[in-house]
């Protein structure tokens, strides 16, 4: 299967036509068939067993010994939802990816190594670990197509770089030849210009001033990319397909000693280390958003479809209430004021709601991810993608600063978790698992993502999934990576 | 003088028709002459002096027994540049300011207690505290304009919620009825929906959610707005009576035990608490603002007028390298990647330049601020203002949460400050100088402020102004506020 999607990935950006390409081959969309993550080895048995609505059992993989480990020992643990949707919308991946070097235009895209670290940095190329989760919504489609290629996209992106990259002594060129593709030029110490560019005179200096980037912005600007792809990858399934929802994206991407964590949407990555816990992502929603979302619908309120306003109100306005003031704040406002309710007013607010009951058009309530390419307001033709964003947040944790105990982690999860359980409450926990077990048990990462999410699910009780201070548990799916870091600076 | 302001802005915000607007009237264009702060009290003669580029001379408040000083023993400094302008195009205001609570249409406006502060409280309004800052360029008008108008707007935003403000043990009220202005509806605890709002069945309830909002953003709000009509009064101004330029504008507002830094430009305000140091404000720039001008630009492509590219390049891009891949970034990127060059890419970058040098459309520095209505590209028809906010960022720090020491104070400085000093060096020589005095010497704080212009103007060698360390002096205006914070909480 992996072939088939390397060989889709390499006609798509080869920029083969779409009458050819793969995607519109019946047999290659079952590559994007529903199952849960190939690295967690079920049986239809364990499969169906896990689908189960009503037990939840949890998954995990590394303590079998049928099963492989992830790599870093990583530990990986899920559940399905208590019965919102039919299927676990939530999708996972981890990968090796070595990226080679793009040598012409028809060259095969980059290769998927998996266990085979052999090849790589060695070689002419580069070498990635990646980590990923996907939250679904309106299906699990999205989700599914996410964790099978998002990571090729990625590796599409860094090809065209690596040779910049490897050479980490030297500041990025500003220009390179494009010369069937080939990077021709090195970008040498002593020569910050290239090729055939010609330093200013004194009089155009102030017009030509160069800016010196940073690899870590070219790495950043790869993953950028390759979420758009990814997201045009998904538009033009679903548009030959049919194929329906989106879902957020949270990719954690291990190169040249730096951990580049990517986030599109509400799911969470944190760092514990010594004990603290370090944000390592953003959550995008109606809330955080707001701004951007109403300035969009200010700028260009055709996208609002007279049926609603790009104002905020704090709760929805009824006719007779013309004439009087109340509360609202515009795009550029942090505060609130009063303004006298007009006719226009009475529509329906762009954004609307709080917390996790905050939704844009009143239908979603993430505002970044893949997909949701044909996602409409409820009877009625106002496409809500135009408010959506593909593009991550990348943060960059520098590995090799810090020195890393064996307790050190970073922990992904999807909403599931963190709707329940603290940043630190999910580090107490963690440190609890790993300092009762010895460290060198390769186990305990799968043991301490295992807590985490039996911990956010509960126990099943009389009045429903109840968390041990018998709140409610996390009736959504829930995903969790626990990934170490001891030993990878 | 203040009078005549204080009309001007009544009658402005009463919806005077501009047939009969006292900004119509030539001797009122008088109130809007230049002059250094009328705090500072300076003769004629005084005033010449302090005009001086080649010596520069220190001006103070407080140190002179003809001299009153500030309302909390604030203490403020200023120099003039080093000849880049005739004037000295920064301005500084200090206010305490009554609120009355608007009673009908036509009633007068806001009055200015100056060091009256018997009124306020005790009757039914509410009493602030204003220190601001105005760093002009392209003129001093803006700025003039700002530091005699500004409080007054704030004043008149806060007028409508005097009484919402004063009631802070309630929620402020969604609505009110808009009775000839008057605020009608308490918004008791036992009643959170008010007057004739009804509310919602079950069935609505996910729609008619009520969002409560605290008195602290309708203070946040009413500050916004307040900047939002200072920058139409001058744009009035510019167009009637051809003023040109704009200004940044600092203001920090003490009310109901808050303060409120509201930041709009390169301006900087810190706090200085136990020795640490902590930024009260942003600075918005065309770097820190990249991404928001880019999505204007970007969506509002007619703004460029086919002359610049909403596109970020390291550099120029010349018309040979057409076809070559360069850097680039768009409005949805951190990070940079490599593209193709086309011709369109040839044009100018939206956001051109590194730091200090960094420009919007190749003209102007800053991207928040007040003024700079008529401002074009050099020779051509393109405006800049829609790429400029008039909204600045408001902080709120709550004084009465920490106990403050004798030498906690709040620093207020124009760029020309921090361009050559860092925050730790102003807070290290801030605490050096009020350790040296005795803490109830009423001039300390001033002392603080001198040593900080001092400081960063440098002293006249040979080679120009330079500092201590012979780096080279700040050749900007400098303004500069300490505002103390023992006693005060």
């Amino acid at each position: 299967m992996i072939n088939r999607v390397k060989a889709a990935v390499a006609q798509l950006v080869g920029g083969t036509g779409s009458s050819s390409s793969p995607w519109n081959c019946p047999e290659c969309s079952l590559a994007f068939q529903y199952s849960r993550p190939a690295f967690l080895h079920l049986s239809a048995e364990e499969s169906e067993r896990a689908a189960d609505h009503s037990t939840r059992p949890i998954l995990v993989t590394g303590q079998d010994r049928r099963r492989q480990l992830l790599p870093w020992d990583t530990g990986y643990a899920e559940v399905i939802n208590a019965g919102k949707s039919v299927l676990n919308e939530d999708q996972a991946a981890r990968e090796i990816v070595s990226v080679e070097k793009r040598v012409c235009k028809n060259s095969t895209a980059g290769k998927t190594a998996k266990d085979d670290v052999s090849v790589g940095k060695e070689r002419d190329g580069l070498q990635f670990h990646y980590w990923a989760l996907f939250d679904g919504h309106a299906g699990a489609d999205a989700a599914v197509m996410a964790a099978r290629l998002l990571h090729l996209h990625i590796c599409e992106q860094l090809r065209d770089i690596v040779d910049v990259l490897r050479d980490g002594d030297v500041p990025p060129p500003i220009s390179l030849t494009s010369n069937a593709g080939v990077v021709t030029e090195g970008g040498a110490k002593s020569a910050p210009h290239q090729g055939d560019w010609e330093p200013p005179t004194d009089s155009e200096s102030r017009f030509l001033l160069e800016k010196e980037i940073s690899h870590e912005y070219l790495v950043i600007g790869a993953i950028e990319n390759a979420f758009r792809q990814m997201d045009q990858q998904i538009e033009r399934e679903q548009s030959s397909h049919g194929y329906l929802g989106g879902c957020c994206a949270l990719a954690v991407v291990y190169l040249l000693g730096k951990i580049y964590v990517a986030n599109a949407g509400d799911s969470r990555a944190i760092l514990i280390r010594s004990g603290e816990t370090i944000p390592l992502s953003n959550e995008f929603t109606p809330e955080s958003e707001r701004q951007r979302l109403q300035y969009l619908g200010y700028l260009q309120p055709h996208l609002l479809g007279n049926e609603f306003t790009h104002l905020e109100f704090p709760r929805r306005i009824q006719h007779r209430e013309i004439g009087r003031k109340m509360l609202f704040r515009d795009y550029s406002m942090t505060g609130w004021a009063y303004k006298t309710i007009e006719k226009d007013d009475l529509k329906f607010p762009l954004v609307y709601g709080e917390g996790k009951k905050a939704r844009v058009m009143a239908t979603i309530g993430v505002t970044r991810g893949l997909g949701d390419h044909n996602l409409k307001v409820y009877c009625s033709n106002i496409h809500i993608k135009p408010f959506l964003s593909c593009i991550p947040e990348v943060k960059v944790y520098d590995v090799a600063k810090y020195e890393h105990g064996v307790d050190d982690v970073i922990v992904l999860g999807t909403d599931g978790l963190w709707d329940v359980v603290s940043d630190r409450e999910v580090a107490d926990a963690v440190i609890r698992i790993l300092s009762n077990c010895e460290p060198d048990n390769p186990n305990r990462f799968t043991m301490a993502a295992e807590d985490l999410v039996m911990r956010s699910r509960g126990i099943l009780k009389e009045h429903g999934w109840r968390l041990s201070n018998d709140r409610l548990g996390s009736g959504d799916d829930i995903s969790v990576f626990v990934i170490p870091l001891y030993g990878h600076t």
